[in-house]
């Protein structure tokens, strides 16, 4: 099976995690537009009650057509589940996201969700993380200023560039620059040293947050769960 | 001599501190004002070449207007000095900054500059912060999520608004959340704590990063000096 095949096997299986009467978080990606496409289908045949949230414009806008009742997360209580895709999850249910720049809204919705279950094609299950290019979204005032420090620390940065060379902005109109690490030893102290950086509105390490990962295999879907 | 007077001592005072071929940081507010004028009289009179960055639209206006070199942060290597006004100072030097709303340009230009020097008006020196209530930069989605963790933390937060009751909104178009909380015991705890929250872009606590204060005072203008 290819990639896609995987990234499909995840999210349909990550859909029977849906019950009645739940508010869901939807995350952003490929991978995620299979198991939306899968919830859609759940509601219409089961007559779910159903209520989406979603972490982007595009999943939003997916849902609604599919027929999903969706909801800001300023108007909803709380969230029950949030399903999201990912860039790198190590063997400790840490991970990286922020390859589609919208890394900030994710883990908004992620901190507000009470679950968060993760599909991935099997290829995205590392033994260490930063292969994947850390994203962290930085104001575009004194963006140079960051980036110098980012240097000096050694983590590699490099401002993330459209195909006509200017640079990507998120929905806040920041700046992404991603951490070209290869690998991150101690992500919790890497985490505490970039939150404590001004102008570094959010960055992409996902720590502790993680409550099952489902993943897309040749040897079909695998459920993992996080324990304590 | 009332209030005024009183910054306005403040403010040419600091202006002594500028010398030739400085980088220097211009903050924002009334006392920052009267700086402003004084430095550009001394450019003016003693033909220095200054450089100024910054911290709002309104200061670059003012300096630019007055004849003052002005280059935005991005700009320069980095900043020799800044000059800023605060809305709190305790006896260890640490602040409260945000009443302008444009506390993430201040500390972005703050933590770009060599020295930090903080120019008030008496009333601004306190025993211990909180009184002024601390402001917090949030994206708005989400942002009710952030407004009821501060709640629960019993940190009193309140949106601040516009006289026709809109939210206020900053540069970045977030919102700003004040919060009233009186007396602030462990500050650089509660950094910690606001550091940690998802949505939060920034808060008002300048902490470890004020070299010297210039104060107004009924007996002329005091100068003091931070020591490790």
């Amino acid at each position: 099976m290819d990639q896609n095949e995987l990234k499909k096997m995840a999210g349909r299986k990550a859909a029977e995690f849906v019950h009645d009467d739940m508010i869901l978080g939807l995350g952003t990606g490929s991978t995620v537009r299979y198991m939306v496409e899968a919830v859609a289908e759940r509601v219409k045949n089961e007559s779910l009650h159903i209520t989406g949230v979603a972490t982007s414009r595009r999943t939003r806008d997916q849902a609604e057509k599919l027929g999903i009742h969706m909801k800001s997360v300023d108007e909803v209580p709380y969230i029950d589940v949030t399903i999201d895709g990912a860039d790198e999850i190590d063997k400790n249910f840490q991970g990286i996201k922020g390859g589609g720049a919208a890394h900030t809204m994710e883990k908004i919705v992620a901190t507000a969700s009470n679950q968060n279950i993760w599909i991935v094609d099997e290829s995205k299950i590392v033994d260490q993380l930063g292969r994947f290019p850390l994203p962290t979204e930085v104001i575009p005032y004194g963006s140079t200023k960051v980036f110098q420090r980012l240097a000096d620390e050694g983590l590699h940065p490099r401002f993330r560039l459209n195909e006509d060379g200017t640079r990507v902005t998120t929905h806040s109109k920041n700046y992404v620059i991603d951490l070209h690490m290869k690998q991150i030893q101690h992500p919790h102290l890497l985490q505490d040293w970039l939150i404590r950086q001004v102008g570094i509105v959010e960055q992409g390490l996902f720590l502790d947050l993680v409550n099952k990962v489902v993943v897309g295999t040749q040897d079909g879907p695998k459920v993992l769960d996080a324990h304590r």
